[in-house]
């Protein structure tokens, strides 16, 4: 059994699940497994380091599975020529979030790619769908990383509503279950986008202490702002801010946000040797509100597996709720 | 045809839908259409104005339907004889939200009125079962008016894990349709409550123009913060802000509240002018990032009736999804 979707169609997969391209975290090994498994993985290229992304398409073309490639669109903006690198890979799909996807749609669709376009308002749909996305992902504010204000559940509808049935929409921000999948089914959604969840996974490119924080936490422990930006100097363009777990960083400059940049020449490095040392009561872990949800550490496999036939058997029992 | 789960049968109702306390919004006139159409109204009690809560009550008595009675805790706590008030006219329910639910728990439940909680975090959640909350009301930040930050996708199915199956669950905001109210039923709610889907109908005490604006604006023009309640001068205690439409008076003083404090005795006066003279580029609309989802101005009735069937059509053709 399996759930069909709009979204199932356009990319050939077998699960309505999609890997966030979580910056540096969506390698060639998680990305790999959530293909693998039926859903489709994107790498995360991020801010677009031409050596990792040669690399990552190498590993993943050598598992011959069907992938994505997501790029920052204002990054990507500043060296175009990441995307001929991924376009040249035969990728499934690109996948442009945060900034004006317009100078690119035309060579990623001319490739045979599907062009996914994460937005997060209406005005952001609109433009994305008049550039001719395939595919949209709306991304809520529960989202952990990037993101902005609206939320996953008004966002899905209201942009159906906008854009009308012929562009499949995908939920992201806040899903990490069976009953995430569902709920974005009823609200119209063809699937979702999973980050926090994959975070949390065996094959996720990321320290073992941060996916443990992820596991203990509950969704009250994050908070979006701008003040690991600021540390990391790597300051987005408004609208975006970035969801993550609290830590004792974040309690000490939250509300005190110019101050950190006026100190930002101090703090940097203090910033990055605490992330190279794994030390995450500064550093920050890059994660949602669904960090409620994750509860384990399982493969990314048995991620997909789990959270489709979740969402099976909740829509197989939906009828049972009704009576006459 | 319709929805049967613990909360209609808790609350002996046809429909998963509850109205919204709206402070004064949710008069006699809009409780009882919501309650006569199979929901349940619950009268907005409020910041607790005695001679309002006798008329409502006496008016929503004679239509002789089952009804519930929502106050603001912290501010019940400053005159809690008007518990006694509401508890003497037999309300099926108790809502209590923003506050400890803890002293009033006991007079609530010996009166035979299922005592309803609303929380906006797991902590909150696991305090109001603690005192013995019948029905649990999660209510994320896309809700109108005051809140948290949580958002409504995650927060319904970690508390529900966080409580156990014994406690109806309901979602509130975020929802003003039928996809809304099947995707809670899909995240493990009982039911929905809903306030800004109601404050734009026939029956809501509200000013015409108010419910135009409701009708017009899409979910990305709203903002949660605490600007419209430091110029009427009722800010309330930590956590808790307040979700409006965007408007002029917003824009001028978003970034500035500490200034609006200063200023607060100059400001308040032209703000209760403009409020009283229905000028609502100044005074606020409250409503939650669902206006995007509320085109009409229907009747209660309608809604009731429209949420429940919308949805009741989804979880039918929810197995249509699935293929071998």
């Amino acid at each position: 059994m399996s759930i069909q979707t709009a979204l199932t169609k356009r990319l050939g997969i077998r699960h309505p699940v999609l890997l966030a391209p979580m910056d540096v975290v969506a390698d060639a090994s998680l990305a790999s497994a959530v293909s693998g498994a039926g859903g489709l993985g994107i790498l995360g290229g991020g801010y677009g380091d031409a050596a990792w992304l040669e690399r990552e398409i190498a590993r993943i073309k050598e598992t011959q599975v069907r992938f994505g490639i997501g790029f920052i669109t204002w990054s990507l903006a500043k060296q175009p020529r990441l995307l001929d690198l991924a376009l040249e890979s035969g990728p499934a799909a690109v996948m442009l979030s945060f900034g004006d996807p317009a100078p690119f749609a035309e060579p990623i669709k001319r490739s045979g790619a599907a062009l996914i376009c994460q937005v997060q308002t209406i005005d952001m749909a609109r433009e994305a769908a008049s550039v001719g996305a395939d595919i949209l992902v709306a991304q809520g504010t529960e989202a952990g990383g990037h993101g902005a204000t609206r939320s996953t559940l008004t966002l899905v509808p209201e942009l159906i509503d906008a854009i009308g049935p012929d562009v499949p929409v995908v939920a992201a921000g806040g899903i990490a279950d069976g009953r995430g999948l569902a709920a974005a089914l009823m609200l119209g959604a063809s699937g979702v986008l999973m980050g926090t969840r994959f975070y949390a996974t065996k094959e996720a490119a990321i320290a073992a202490e941060a996916k443990a924080r992820v596991q203990r936490a509950t969704g009250d422990e994050t908070a979006r702002g701008v003040v690991f930006d600021i540390a990391r100097k790597r300051v987005w363009p408004a609208p975006f801010t970035g969801r993550c777990l609290r830590n004792d960083f974040l309690e000490r400059w939250t509300g005190r946000e110019l101050e950190l940049v006026r100190r930002a020449e101090q703090e940097h490095a203090g910033y990055l040797a605490a992330r190279e040392a794994g030390n995450f009561d500064i550093a920050a872990v890059i994660a949602g509100e669904a960090v409620g949800l994750v509860r384990d550490i399982p493969s990314a496999r048995e991620v997909v597996v789990r959270v489709s036939q979740e969402a099976e058997a909740l829509l197989k029992g939906a009828t049972q709720r009704l009576s006459e």
